[in-house]
């Protein structure tokens, strides 16, 4: 049955901004943002192509989506992101009140709930969907990395 | 006795920085990095102008430190920034791997060692110089706005 605007739907809209960063040769992170079931911001982690630590996948969306709503305010919109938000964008959608956040893969390391890090009391929390497909692209990442060292 | 390039020199910088977000009737916060006794990036908070939740001066100080010195890492810089970073900031210091983090005002209600995060275990952190400077203009600021509406 076609459902084009489930979870998993919105989910593979953020694997495919992961697999974009996989060919950039980033790590292969990718976030939307869904605002009444449309897709109003996109991003995907170009920490090494920018040089800035900060160019995470999940920041560049809030941006752009605080551009496209013309507010800083995320309180009607849901992030699908395909890793675990570290404590840099748990704490960026602590201040954009986003009413929802889906995550796929877990972040064990580094993710923020291993670093002590917060999202806002308002915001509902999503985690595992897709996680095998979000993994899997992350851990091919590694060992091709791995590979041309 | 001159002392150029002490941290009361470079704190004192900052504070111009938040001085003019102050002018811009933005939350004054501001802040410089360092780098060989040079500062090399500066920043204040634009969260309203730039309606972006991720504009803090340090998020903007870290990008432009990491685009002047062409590599992400921050291992020979200081950030001196005016309020305790958030959790967002502190992720992004994290990341960045900064030597040393000096501030000046705490931040007991949005600060990142009240809401769990973490700078990084080698990051060296000096708090409270020019403390009262920093809060007075925050204290200034926040008078300013509760009398405007």
């Amino acid at each position: 049955m076609l459902t084009p605007f489930d979870d998993t739907y919105f989910m593979k809209k953020a694997l495919d901004q992961a697999q974009e960063a996989y060919e950039r040769d980033e790590i292969p992170v990718g976030a939307i943002i869904v605002s009444n079931n449309k897709v109003i911001a996109r991003g995907h982690n170009l920490t090494e192509m920018l040089n800035d630590v900060t160019a995470h996948a999940e920041m560049q969306a809030i941006t752009a989506a605080a551009n496209f709503l013309g507010g800083k305010y995320l309180t009607n919109c849901t992030l699908y992101v395909t890793l675990e938000p570290c404590q840099m964008c748990a704490g960026a959608l602590y201040w954009s009140q986003i009413y929802r956040v889906v995550f796929a893969a877990r972040d064990e390391q580094r993710g923020y709930r291993v670093m002590g890090g917060k999202l806002h009391p308002k915001t509902k929390i999503t985690e595992g969907l897709l996680e095998i497909e979000a993994s899997t692209l992350l851990k091919k990442f590694f060992i091709k990395k791995r590979n041309l060292n």
